[in-house]
């Protein structure tokens, strides 16, 4: 389940994409430069908006190399404007597709290292669960945060995006 | 692997039940009165704290009927203040303690109706994948973001919570 899990992070970044688009257009709309709020936060000490998706978009990228184990790129945090931070996402998003399902078959046995740790290590499996997953939706929760308190209209749909109904039998 | 993430939610939960005492010591030190946060939001349109934390506990409690199939109380959202919240919180932590691993083993084949969806319907896995964790993740940041707002001192690793962190072999 942790492909699975990935892949709706993934799409969780594609929805992401179309929170910038929205926020481009109210910015258009209201006559301010959308960069501005690149460098947006709720807290004087929390990471500005432009952060906020760096640190998602890392975050899924360390899940590929740690838990998949895939090689994966060094991708240095210097965007400065939302056309930047869509490339961004959109280079994340081209990481992910470039995993399968099989990538993630071995992760109960891998061992992760974080110099953070100070020599201890976690299960692959238990990284995902208690550091991935909540980080990821830490971060990308507090873009949209970010965007509505500064007045784009985004909504809980966009936010879930599409989900996979199917006619009842 | 469902299982697990619910017992992750669970110990999200008892991270939100710490915040919640951060913030009344805040409040003291403040000389402010704690249940105004309560009422606290980002945008005038989104939820105040007092409906993102029922909304993640419903999210949680709403997994276990429909993902595992078990029978769970209705809960009024009635709570007004901080006690109230810590209160409510901690009956879910309770239910996640009712249900075992053996009751989500059927989740793929479960089926998940919801008056929403207009006579479609999700299957449980992808009901857990698609809406419960994002949607849990969501008000539970939220309700981060709107503490961390209103000058409450905490921090990454009291929304993590203690890794299961282990020796280096």
């Amino acid at each position: 389940m942790i492909y699975e899990s990935v892949k709706q992070m993934q799409k969780e970044l594609g929805q992401l994409q179309k929170w910038l688009d929205t926020a481009a257009a109210y910015a258009t709309e209201k006559k301010f430069d959308v960069n501005v709020l690149a460098g947006s936060r709720l807290a004087p000490d929390q990471f500005p908006l432009s952060r906020q998706i760096q640190t998602a978009c890392d975050t899924v990228k360390f899940a590929l190399a740690r838990v998949a184990g895939k090689e994966m790129p060094s991708i240095p945090d210097e965007e400065k404007t939302i056309d930047d931070l869509k490339a961004r996402v959109k280079k994340t998003i081209a990481l992910v597709d470039g995993v399968s399902a099989k990538d993630f078959e071995g992760a109960a046995d891998r061992v992760v290292v974080n110099p953070r740790w100070e020599g201890k290590v976690m299960n692959a499996k238990d990284y995902f669960l208690e550091h991935v997953t909540p980080n990821f939706y830490f971060h990308l929760a507090h873009t949209y945060a970010i965007l509505r308190h500064n007045g784009v209209s985004i909504g809980k749909k966009d936010y879930l995006g599409e989900l996979s109904l199917k006619d009842a039998k």
